[in-house]
């Protein structure tokens, strides 16, 4: 964890000017010189999703008195008390719009963002007194916080296992399923498949704008969140899709203790905002073919045009060197989209063409002021590196600037 | 945890018709005849402030476009970088205002709620590699989450002690001091003195509208809720003050892995809501003496006039027969409101004068459908329950007229 180190919350560190190529661009970042603090979990920012808000603002807009949503209950018909019906209706419609997932025979559980709800689906996956704890296991490369998320507690009921693949013990164990996957976009399924584990899949970029729906998911235990739907990280909302009613009810003990339940203001505006690309999708799908040019574009259409863009512009340039190399991604059939469609995934997974000597991607990344998260951090070998690729427009031409920089290619390629 | 009781969410069972008393007043509650569920932590429900913030709605309105608040990152210059400086601000403001702490030399760190600052506590607090976990203690009667708190992940690190009267080994140790104590009022101190031991102050109580603010609480790690402060337990805000930077560091480093961080909505509007209840207190305190039909009363005034009439009512009825007590509570000299005060505490702590036979006193008043917490859930005897004093009106007079045919007492005494 860098809670001491001196960077930039962004993609970048700041500029100190002796560098020209980032002297145009980097004034806003050049304000946090003196910054104290990086939190390795939130580099990936999806700021660059602000731009299609500032264009709905209007319409995403919720306004709240000082009297309202003021007790600590949502629904208490509902096993999860504190779910605000709203949110859930939202919830439900939009995964009915997009066909990322079965929906109708799960319990929706609301969580502070999905990161609590990990913890929440450990505490309910693991026997209530079980002398050892569980291994929790993924597949490398994993989401760098899964290792933390599992240990920081020092459970005697589940621990880190490390990674899925090499998992041979005949013991209890939990798979998370990150599909696609964080870092490095790919569709995933279970690998381990014995009969003593469970799997929680994290469906968190299991949305239009970065991959093909290619069916509708319909796992036991799916987590999103809103985050990475839509952009919303201050929001803190996530949300579990729960087969098992048994399971839901424990998740939910979880959170009444952790936390008792989730912020109520977050929740309603989670629901405008996802109610709001709901509406958008419907407005477009109900007169396909019909283009105005005044016509709103839906969220999903909007976002994966900034990211095609993108990631054409980085694979242009790194191609024009040999340098790193990028992954590679199918063209498959989207249900949403009703088309073929790119993997556009929201971190860029660079691999260096050759590391002799052991060099350090991350840290040949950082010589330019780029910061990139270190492959060791997911598993793997250090000539990986994750690169977010949904940050502001300015921070992700910096980025593309200085990558030119180190691949000493002609500025024509950025 | 009485998940799967079938209860209404208020102190007051829905009234079945069976009742004479309860018919007029209870229509409300009568919609929750068929609600699934009770969740132990949150009987307490502040909705009694709503009256203040119906009068207030406007002053405390706050608005979110689309746009607002999309980053993980509120204060990159903060150690606490996912704390809004606006809440910030207006938390010491307050604090500064109603005199209850010296907050100049201690970190702020915002938590969703002080349970998860607890549990944030236990693990800045604990020793991270210890063999044998921290013993977790509390003078009884403590409030009954805290063993569920530090047990719920069943941590290496840290463990339920029990009653701090109690406690007598020479192991280290956290001490839990909630000051006024939840469940009886009581103003406290730690009772174990041990040099191996640190103290969590649990202040959530410690406001003008509950007790008489005596001094200047100067605690290394002290915590605060909005939800007791100002009723808006929904918005799942609390903040912790910490002297020491390590400690905090550790704390915020729990947040960061636990969820991320805290609600930025949320924490906007606590900031507007803590801002009016400033604004309230000095516009008063700016013109004292001046006595205007249209001058707004401060909201802790309001609050304690409210509180002062149900305490007086509920003394009255319970006087009128012999079959309860309630605590005694001194009258001090309050460095807020400068003039001698009543403790009016947020929860009334019943006993039952005699229980010949072990009758519990919660089930007594059960009978007549009112839903208090036995003693025993706060590791006393069950001659001893809470009931809510912060309640809805129409909730709080349910309560005395089946308190009252409890008793056989004459509705005069209501």
């Amino acid at each position: 964890m860098g809670a001491t180190v001196k960077a930039s919350p962004a993609n970048f560190a700041a500029d100190n000017g002796e560098n020209g190529a980032g002297k145009v661009s980097v004034l806003n970042l050049a304000q946090n010189h003196d910054v104290h603090h990086q939190n390795a979990h939130t580099r990936g920012d999806p700021t660059m999703f602000g731009a299609y808000w500032e264009k709905m603002s209007e319409k995403g807009t919720i306004t709240f008195t000082g009297a309202q949503s003021m007790s600590y209950y949502s629904n208490t018909k509902s096993i999860c008390w504190f779910l605000e019906p709203e949110l859930e209706r939202e919830i439900r419609r939009l995964h009915g719009v997009v066909g990322n997932t079965v929906e109708e025979e799960h319990y929706v559980v609301v969580g502070t963002g999905s990161s609590q709800l990990i913890q929440a689906a450990l505490y309910a996956l693991s026997p209530p007194d079980a002398d050892l704890p569980v291994n929790v296991v993924c597949a490398a490369p994993y989401y760098s916080s899964y290792p933390e998320v599992a240990d920081i507690v020092r459970s005697r009921s589940y621990k880190w296992g490390g990674d899925a693949r090499s998992y041979d013990r005949d013991e209890p164990y939990i798979e998370l399923v990150t599909t696609p996957n964080n870092p490095d976009g790919a569709i995933r399924e279970p690998v381990v498949n014995k009969p003593q584990g469970t799997v929680i899949h994290d469906l968190a970029y299991y949305w239009p704008n970065y991959t093909a729906i290619s069916s509708a998911a319909n796992h036991d235990l799916m987590l999103f969140t809103f985050s990475k739907c839509t952009g919303h990280a201050g929001s803190r909302i996530g949300w579990a899709l729960v087969r098992d009613k048994e399971v839901a009810k424990k998740m939910i003990k979880y959170m009444e203790v952790s936390t008792i339940g989730v912020s109520k203001d977050s929740q309603l505006r989670a629901a405008k905002i996802l109610g709001v690309v709901s509406d958008s999708c419907c407005s477009h799908g109900a007169e396909e073919g019909f283009e105005d040019e005044d016509e709103e574009e839906d969220f999903f259409s909007f976002s994966r045009n900034i990211l095609k863009e993108r990631w054409q512009r980085l694979s242009q340039l790194v191609k024009a060197s040999n340098l790193f190399t990028l992954q590679k991604y199918p063209t498959q059939y989207c249900r949403f989209a009703k088309d073929m469609t790119d993997t556009l995934p929201a971190f860029a997974w660079i691999r260096m063409t050759s590391n002799e000597g052991g060099m350090d991607c991350a840290e040949l990344l950082k010589e330019q002021r780029i910061l990139a998260r270190s492959g060791t951090r997911f598993g793997v070998d250090n000539k990986f590196a994750r690169v977010s690729m949904v940050s502001t427009d300015q921070e992700f031409n910096t980025f593309l600037q200085r990558l030119a920089i180190i691949q000493g290619t002609n500025p024509i390629y950025i």
